[in-house]
């Protein structure tokens, strides 16, 4: 068994969403958290509101250098998106497309986030072929946030405990992928 | 057999990618001049880099009255799109989610761009659940612009002459399926 | 205003999965019982356990005349389908693929099933790009038959009434679709 | 650096149709060639035409002990598949269906064929939550097959070299990301 390397685990959250009035922030808000208690694991919260974008470009024509060595750095990411129109946000996309090389063959774990009872399903089956073709690897573990209205208070308060369990399932899982792809990564040659 | 309407039919092209240097602007002009010609067809040209977008906002609240009303009094739609990493621009769902009924029972026929030889493929099929969910019919023709940068000059002037066969054939389908919509959304009642 | 075609519509149900202990079957009689009910509509129950497939073969080269003769005179089809590891059955689309000119500017509406809460969402979403190339248009109405195993009892009669109201709002969807693409079909040229 | 494990990888080939003529075997022939001839790698060809599947089942109840073991056995697997009417056979996915997790953190790569000039782009998207939910990692390379009638003689001899290189590309990445998941299945803990 090899000397695990040392260094922690470096996981951003991203909220996917800038719209006003926006019910995934509690939802990010909480995996952020939650993300943050687990040892051997640093994390950020990325708002795609803050970003450096731009409304008369695209890709990585806006490449923001503060962006993009996050993504360098990072071992793994977590997207939390609502699902608008069974599709992603068009921002979170446009965010997404300002990094290239940086995502290669680190992991990705989708929460998906809805007003109505699905969670959000249909917005992960649409980022799959996304971040294939980015080269993240997306864990087959997703988080649903179904009526994100009564999972939360407006204050943000969680009130439904099972998503704790749920979360952890998710986070066991990409900390997994993330380490394996790490020692990847590092120590397998290509061929 | 019925008296068609006698309105031409209003069909306007949008221009999915706002990115410096689009070589899809090449392709939106071409099927915009094409559709231009046909008998009882009006066009116009929808510029996704001109729609007043915001980057804190997203949704019907950054609703336009201009877009708004062109999409209302539209009978079909052509949307030109490029691919980017297997998905749609982040611009063009952020355009498409200001609207919502305006689309119901319209039709929509996709034309997919792309540098490699695929023709935009996977970006067609990436948007068929959101048309779907916005009401739109998506038409089963597509236009694929493969190899974009061989088959317009750098002016914009077409090198593929079959492009305009195939152009021809999506068109037909659309022109069908706009007139059959019409007819629906005016004559027969709903259920 | 158009005088109406005074045949009934006829809209089978294909019940897309032969797995013993389908739970689906519930769904698609209930389905099934709901449509015949309506004036104006014909329907007959479709399954693929009884259609005559094959394992060494695939495609239109199994054509069956009955099938093939069902899915002719059909003016809509509805799919009542279980979602196996996000995708559908194997079975429904080797089904799907025996016919390919007779479904042609038909009206399709799609039944997820599901052991889970998230009645076969992505199954749906999956079947969008086939339906598509088949010629069929999938109305924006879909049913969602989540938890199917709290739903119907052991004998297949329904718990849970709001699938009523809910199946009531895809049929006319349906119909209302149906309608308009067989007038389409009957009246309006090919452009 | 660890020793690494010393067996040879395991990485069989799926030919994902039983169409009678079907011209996707030469691909997954030529492509099963190749991999033999892979320093550390063992291969074999499971033609989907020769599994005991039946028409009056499906999924894990078809579980067959030769099948079951061979993907146990795997370390990765290759799918060479046609595209039918924008989806995958159904026959492939009915064969899929039959084991669970005996996928699980397993490195796939998907090879397209098409008649027409996409290379099965639009089959390999839809397959993506399938694998996903088998546990299976796609890697981000596929080789497309396109106007396979060009690429082989009737004898399925290869008549584009070109291929050779692309399918190197192909296997570089799959035998990597093999690699790495087993590491990962053998020496990183479940979190």
């Amino acid at each position: 068994m090899p000397a695990k390397s040392d260094r922690p685990l470096f996981i951003p959250v991203i909220l996917g969403t800038a719209r006003q009035g926006r019910q995934s922030e509690h939802a990010a808000r909480f995996v952020f958290e939650q993300t943050k208690k687990r040892a051997g694991v640093e994390t950020e919260l990325i708002d795609v509101r803050t970003l450096p974008m731009r409304l008369d470009d695209a890709g990585e024509q806006m490449k923001d250098a503060a962006f993009s060595a996050t993504i360098e750095r990072c071992d793994a990411l977590i997207v939390v998106t609502p699902e608008y129109n069974h599709g992603y946000p068009g921002l979170l996309k446009h965010a997404l497309d300002m990094n290239l090389k940086e995502y290669i063959h680190k992991a990705v774990g989708i929460c998906g986030v809805s007003a109505g009872p699905f969670g959000g399903t249909r917005v992960i089956e649409q980022l799959l072929p996304v971040m294939r073709e980015l080269g993240l690897v997306t864990i087959f573990e997703d988080v649903n946030f179904g009526r994100i209205g009564s999972l939360f208070d407006k204050q943000g308060n969680l009130l439904d405990q099972n998503l704790i369990r749920r979360l952890d399932k998710f986070l066991n899982e990409l900390i997994w992928m993330a380490r394996v792809l790490r020692y990847g990564r590092e120590n397998v040659a290509p061929v």
